[in-house]
């Protein structure tokens, strides 16, 4: 099944168009690239509506926000709901400032969301909940089920909770991945490129629980995978390799 | 002859002034270090133009535009004429949107430039040609030879068309290029590069027509090297290769 | 002594607000986390300020300055000074335009600096000595004692000039740094990532100088470790390796 999922995203190749944060761009794009989707990163109010009419997804993810691109946002967002493709959000750093926080409101309430993927601290500040960001990646499986089910529920929408262990919510049922590696926490731009992956996935036929999970699992197995290579020593070198083995199971 | 134009670039080490798109700007500006040249990269209004006459060479490149750097463009490749240094545009996407395709004009217009480098698509576009987008890895050299000379034609400027070969035309000499590898095309920037390369190559004194063929060749060779390496196992392994591989043949 | 500052970084993962230039970002990011800290990257004025104060250590780098990031370097910078925790400025380019040396002066004359780091010629603009730009690398010792000196006189700030060999001025005493290796000149961002590590250190208990030499010399013992790796043949190779290197000594 995950096979399927996977290989699908690789016959189809979805044009996924990203508004995403200035420090990720490249590792994402290559990214997705190894893992079977195709890229396009464009920002200027003038163009992103049709950017996102040519393409089969959208990311958002608010990293490094700044004021031209809230309006890229959401007219990109609008014309992701109009032709009716899938949109996730990543709401990085949402608790840290009020414009963030402020954003993200904005965001949920002017558009519909296929997803939104975030940590503990992250998802818990949409649900108004306290969560400990200090501890979030040992933030327990309860505390992370629990909040996904209330962003579920108060968004209508998929949620993926990252951690030690991923717990997502779609249409009520929770689910729990437990591949990966913490090399992923010592690389900068890991959990944007799994936005974008996931968002990938959402494209291609089939249920979407099955989609996130298989997405979710085959992410985990990638890091898992290169962190074991006889050449990774470290992060540096482990960021190479997990690009690999994203692409991993492709037909050459 | 290409080795003389490379190593031309490696002894004058011209500073080429970047307004390119966020995605591609660290691995441009690793690569070009490589090959031999020197990067510099500014956007603000205020300083373009003046970092501009500093350097030996422009590229412009609209892979994600915004408001602002269309202004810096246009002063830039001004200030880049008044000087008399090389100017090379690529016009990334340019058929996506009627924004990237109007900026595209609009900087033909103001703007001389030396070579015009995209995909068949790009190009196409910029002569009012039709070329089937999903296809144009797959253009035929016939077709990308009439195009080169259209674009060629239409803007007195020289037009290099990117893809499974390589096909040039300048002074109305039409030329190709067969070096190159499948893994270019599976990484992000790759043509970006190749952009910011050939602006260093023109800086130097020789024929326009050897310094881009050169060039081409050279990249082309640094994949094939940087893919038949026994450790390269995909994108992510290919991309320190290749970037080493564009300092073959410099003395160290 | 030299153990002891970079530890209590890995220690407490000083959590560093960058505002620095786009080419950069993901290769800064990365290298902080190896090193130890932890980075955040917000550029607009909406949020600068709450950033910062969530932050222990704040870096201004000018090298793709724009309008609005000079203003949120102010708004960051005298929120960093409110609260008393440490602000590095890496001058990019200053002597290269009068906006870059206009906005240096300005940021100078509101933001109280810990340090300013730079290569001699930038540090050389700031008190307004004349030196070769094309031949900074070469700068004698002497000659960036002097200019060492003079920067962290005339600002009442610790200043850093990075060359072959680093000279550093704190507390009227003078410091040289002698590791480090030629691959550092041939990647982009080697000293921007620099100006971040010492950010990170300056964020811990100890003497400032020692922090500050602490962290030239690790940083220079990185560089020489991954140029000797077998596996590196250039510097696409050089730089997962130095990113890994930059984590040694630390506990697994």
């Amino acid at each position: 099944m995950a096979v399927n999922v996977i290989d699908r995203v690789r016959e189809q190749r979805p044009l996924i168009h990203h508004i995403t944060n200035a420090v990720v761009m490249n590792f994402t794009a290559n990214g997705l690239l190894a893992f079977g989707g195709s890229p396009i990163m464009a920002n200027a109010k003038q163009e992103v509506a049709e950017v996102t009419r040519l393409s089969q997804g959208l990311l958002l993810n608010i990293g490094t926000l700044h004021e031209n691109q809230v309006e890229a946002m959401i007219l990109a967002g609008r014309a992701a709901n109009e032709i009716g493709i899938p949109v996730v959000l990543d709401p990085v750093g949402a608790p840290a400032t009020r414009y963030r926080s402020g954003v993200c409101q904005r965001i949920l309430q002017e558009v519909k969301l296929t997803v939104i993927k975030g940590n503990a601290g992250e998802l818990a500040h949409l649900v108004d909940q306290d969560v400990d960001t200090k501890g979030v990646d040992s933030t327990g499986e309860a505390d992370a089920e629990a909040i996904v089910r209330l962003v579920a529920e108060k968004y209508q929408t998929g949620a993926v909770c990252t951690g030690e262990k991923d717990v997502g919510c779609i249409d009520k049922d929770v689910f729990v991945n437990e591949t990966g590696h913490p090399l992923l926490a010592q690389i900068t731009g890991s959990g944007c490129l799994l936005g974008s992956l996931l968002t990938a996935s959402l494209t291609v036929e089939g249920n979407p629980k099955e989609k996130v999970l298989a997405t979710l699992s085959h992410y985990g197995r990638a890091a898992e995978q290169a962190a074991d290579h006889p050449d990774v020593k470290g992060p540096g070198t482990f960021i190479p390799r997990f690009v690999d083995a994203l692409a991993m199971g492709a037909e050459k």
